[in-house]
């Protein structure tokens, strides 16, 4: 399902109606490539959007919000480089002269321009940046520009991160596309990091909501790269209806389909983010079964993903499910440790909280040894569903790319 | 207040009354140092402890936990290499076996033994080993093998963590001593790594308690350089009287001196372990003030404590405010962004949840190149007293180190 395509009608132009384009600003100096970019829908668009639930925020996703509510938007503006994040009133009115700068070049209305920042925190916008390269950035939207405004949002990511899916909807054919930033600072906390989905589907706003809500909490509130929850996360949806297919709703006899193509799509580029994790070399799927409650089931598959021996010891291929099992412990989900049992992939590590019968460090090592693996926690404490988490390992790089992010 | 004594008699032999011993016993083949440890008082004494609050916990913290109930110790056996933790019923047999051999040839009760282990979680006990160097252990008992058990009880550790106090009381002098070993799985919850205190003064059993599980709040509960619990965390105390000084609990005129030396030597030993956290290059206090309460205060200083992000940073020496910021809004804590602010040392960095006037990176800078310096975050959002944790940087070497633990 990833977005390969070379050309640059994918990601968030693949749907009709949608245009992009991305401008280098230099909003931050040493960044040397696209760092401004502009998502336009042609017409007047449905919009879902979730946020970070981190108080400390940034001024646009005050904006966002306040703008949510409305539920219309036709453009989204993007910068990289600065987070536009404890920046105080001026913070609050850059962000809303961005959106005024939107506005203005196109016509439309203020209260359908979101905003969404990312980069360091704490550093005034330079705004006269953005307003000097507006123009440019404005005259250079395309529907052949999808790619380099996936391009123009990325920091440390390594690889650009987009997705397309199609779906016939009453014989007409409707497309959702998709793109994310995202590679630090990573914690499953709602949303956490930037995406943009854009469809040409009709979808009534409220059930747009719920639709995005759901996909959003098993897929980008399923990741975690370090723990660490942003200031800015954001993830908006649009639905221009340009496909000229019929309003969808929970009532339409499609919408199973498009909630299940926009699940399978949010769930793909959360996972690139993931695989983009700074620093990282392996991708963990934790899976939590049989726990007391949902909430306990979350609590443990997070604490082994957060755990910094666990994830190094992943990086290190030393197959120590010890910490596995110590980090399920102090997680703070109801157990009994005398029943938990731990598989790698398939090769049963641990039964009834003890090494399992036949066990061997070699089988242990093979599965470490792999660039994925399933980690799959059974507690048998009751009867929650299967909770998984996606996670990566913690590298040397990763400390080094952290370590020198600001200077 | 450390102890450098070169001499043995130093650590859980300071005070009257205890000798020490440490042998080789190759519980561990790649480990080419002592790795079993035995203290033993020459009467019975009082005795106080806290214990990992993980329920996945080792054998030997149930067993100590038993023995506890009795009030009176005569001897800790410890071993490094092997924590006897997920090991089932041949675990808790060989942790009862290891209270029974130091009973047999101590002539004392069972009951008055303590175990204590430490390092891979989940293999066998290697018994034969234990019973092998059991004699050779005894007989070296001696009042100047302090620093050497000191030594016997390190892992990961890099230096050997000791501590001594005296105190008069009533016209004796009375000594308290104590050791502990801890440098990785290390997270502030009850207590988080092995800590064993001795004292020649006589103090009433439940006072004691009192007493260790007030000092213990305040030091090891307060440190943290990875947010892994273990399962094996222990602090023992023992009061064996030899001192000849009266009997001392919470109506003695004397009892506030008593339990200020406690709090100075378990901060100081606490503080040690941070020193020495497995890759630390630096050392960072991170106080937390007018939180709407004290748990909230706790929630604040523990995200920055843990926050991967924030650790690199110090590593980098790159002033990153801004993560600090991050951390402490996800943390939970009830908190009004546009109130906070942030020192670091004596430089004011963030003002009502922004860059304070006349911020400059160069100042901040000249605070992160320190190999120590302070955190200071104002909440203004309640009344709770100040609450400080405790902790280091995250190194590439934290990550070199634990990617290769096991094997």
């Amino acid at each position: 399902m990833s977005d390969q395509a070379s050309v640059g009608m994918c990601g968030v132009t693949a749907a009709r109606g949608f245009r992009a384009a991305a401008v280098r600003a230099g909003i931050k100096p040493s960044r040397k490539r696209d760092d401004l970019v502009l998502v336009v829908s042609d017409n007047s668009s449905a919009v879902a959007a979730t946020f970070t639930t981190n108080p400390v925020r940034a001024a646009c996703v005050d904006l966002d919000r306040r703008h949510l509510a409305g539920g219309k938007a036709r453009a989204i503006v993007v910068n990289a480089g600065n987070a536009n994040a404890c920046t105080g009133p001026q913070g609050i009115a850059d962000a809303q002269r961005m959106a005024e700068l939107a506005s203005a070049a196109l016509n439309i209305p203020v209260a359908e321009v979101f905003v969404c920042q990312t980069g360091t925190i704490g550093i005034p916008m330079p705004m006269a940046c953005v307003e000097a390269a507006f123009p440019a950035l404005v005259a250079r939207l395309d529907r052949n520009h999808g790619a380099a405004a996936a391009e123009g949002i990325l920091t440390t990511d390594l690889v650009r991160k987009t997705v397309t899916g199609k779906l016939d909807v009453a014989g007409h054919t409707i497309t959702l596309g998709g793109m994310a930033k995202g590679s630090g600072m990573i914690a499953p906390n709602m949303a956490t990091m930037l995406a943009f989905f854009t469809t040409d589907a009709a979808v009534a706003p409220a059930a747009l909501q719920r639709a995005l809500g759901d996909a959003v909490e098993q897929s980008f509130n399923r990741i975690l790269v370090d723990g660490d929850e942003s200031t800015n996360d954001t993830v908006l949806l649009l639905a221009n209806g340009a496909s000229g297919a019929p309003e969808l709703d929970e009532r339409h006899s499609d919408w199973p389909r498009f909630t299940a193509l926009l699940r399978k799509l949010t769930l793909d580029l959360a996972l690139q983010i993931v695989r983009d994790g700074e620093g990282a070399t392996k991708f963990v799927a934790i899976t939590v079964e049989g726990a007391a409650s949902a909430a306990d089931a979350r609590l443990a598959a997070r604490a082994v993903a957060c755990s910094p021996l666990c994830k190094t010891s992943w990086f290190g291929c030393d197959p120590n499910w010890g910490r596995v099992i110590a980090a399920v412990g102090y997680s703070g989900a109801a157990l009994d440790p005398c029943r938990i049992e731990i598989d790698f992939d398939n090769v049963a590590a641990v039964r009834d909280g003890q090494p399992a019968v036949g066990l061997t460090l070699t089988a242990l090592e093979r599965v470490f040894k792999q660039k994925d693996f399933t980690i799959t926690i059974r507690l048998h404490h009751g009867s929650a569903g299967a909770y998984t988490v996606y996670t990566c390992d913690l590298s040397a790089q990763y400390v080094a790319i952290n370590a020198e992010y600001m200077t």
